[in-house]
């Protein structure tokens, strides 16, 4: 008999902010097929006669390519198994959940989503940043940074112009100089600010305030280190008032505020 | 010594969606101040002992203005009390828990925000519709279709019409013919499919897919129960294929497929 495949969001890091359910099946793991974003934290919850099995894709890194994780999941489920497919955040949400679960259909093998706190909702969590507020943000969109290499960044920039609507850049640390340059250029109000959160919600979150005329200049000054997202709009200009207090090592030794007042 | 007032995201209905940190402070919570929009699955978690205060704010209804609500919060809190706050969803996505804590901010009391699933997340992985997929949605955007009494609606329209961008529309049950032809006239193909998601993750949801030309006379002839949310793009037409199996009870009596093709 074949097994079954849950697609699961880990959420941004803190073992907290999984689900219920996620905790649930994680703790009764019998195989873990994940990404390496999914924090340490979280890895350390399954059982140790689990089998854990990498599948990479983190930028920059060699990772297994799609169709091979693909084939895994297909294999490992004919078998019988119960598989439990963990990735950062949400899957359905930038995570190709979908895609791995087309697979799955078109073999006739049964699966399931989990949906987890996608990173926006972790960084604005723990940072204080909303992604609407009354009279600053009417709405929210997520977009990618990433591109393939040597293509160009495929990217609206017009229709992204919108200061009334948070943008959130996912994959965004290689592109933002140019991504911060091609939204002024569109008309976008050159000191909006940019939040730029990495690890949110695990004991490494660092957090930096910039604006889109120095974003790029500030990231290559101090890099932060992957992953990181982006919140860029006027509810990012809450961050010095609504933060939240932070863990006492954060605030001494990763807290960077550039500002530009 | 003042309390503390905990800003806490119930996620969109299934208690198994809950973050774990949130269900741990509502199983131990002693006074909880929730939203009309928070399942009575999830209201049943919280201690027989606990104090419930019903706060109301769905719409149409009467309920607490959020200068009462506020207050309120602050008062609980100065009185010593651990206080949660509890609503639909994320806090910070259409929720004003940011409003609340500047609030509680002004007044000197300490908060802290507990994310929770967005129905948007909350719809896409129980009806296998993603937010985000290779070759049909690049990114994926949140707004509100609800428009305060004899105002216009307030969206860009032409920022919206990108048809690579999933548009999740939520509080739009009531407007929902204006949004489409709107996004219609500012060029969104006429076909483009939509999928409305009632009371999502719970044992009432309720789907209906159509089309921007005939959701609101699809709306009209058979209305959905609030909350309602539409799942506005490309990926909504992979619902037919990549629906998840329903619970039978759904499937019997709620399912409703309204098609065009
Ligand atoms: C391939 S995408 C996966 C997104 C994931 N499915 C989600 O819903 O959050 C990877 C990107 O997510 C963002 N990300 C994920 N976890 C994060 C975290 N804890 N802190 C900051 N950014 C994070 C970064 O922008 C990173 O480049
Ligand atoms: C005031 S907004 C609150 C949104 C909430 N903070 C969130 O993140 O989901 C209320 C709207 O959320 C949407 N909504 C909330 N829960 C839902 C559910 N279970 N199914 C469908 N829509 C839902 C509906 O569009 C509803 O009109």
């Amino acid at each position: 008999m074949a097994g079954k495949v849950y697609l699961i969001g880990a959420g941004p890091g803190d073992p907290e902010l999984l689900t219920v359910r996620a905790m649930r099946l994680l703790q009764s793991a019998e195989i873990v097929v994940h990404d390496r974003l999914v924090s340490p934290e979280i890895m350390a919850l399954i059982p140790p006669a689990a089998r854990r099995i990498s599948v990479g894709k983190s930028a920059g890194f060699h990772s297994v390519p799609q169709d091979q994780i693909n084939g895994l999941l297909v294999a490992l489920a004919r078998e019988g198994h119960t598989v439990l497919r963990l990735k950062g955040g949400d899957p359905l949400i930038f995570g190709r959940g979908s895609e791995e679960a087309e697979e799955l259909a078109a073999a006739g093998i049964s699966y399931s989503y989990v949906p987890g706190i996608t990173a926006a909702q972790g960084a604005a969590s723990s940072t204080g940043v909303p992604l609407t507020h009354r009279g600053l943000a009417t709405g929210v969109r997520y977009v990618t940074g990433h591109r393939a290499r040597d293509e160009v960044l495929d990217l609206d920039w017009s229709s992204l112009a919108d200061p009334d609507t948070t943008l959130v850049v996912y994959m965004g640390a290689a592109n933002m100089a140019e991504i911060a340059a091609r939204l002024i250029a569109a008309g976008m109000p050159v000191d909006l600010p940019v939040l730029a959160v990495a690890h949110a919600t695990t004991p490494r979150e660092a957090r930096m305030l910039s604006d889109l005329t120095h974003i790029g200049a500030d990231l290559a000054r101090a890099p932060m280190e992957a992953p990181v997202l982006f919140m860029i709009g006027r509810v990012a200009g809450l961050h010095e008032t609504a933060a939240l207090p932070l863990p006492r090592d954060l605030r001494a030794a990763h807290l960077r505020v550039v500002g530009h007042g």
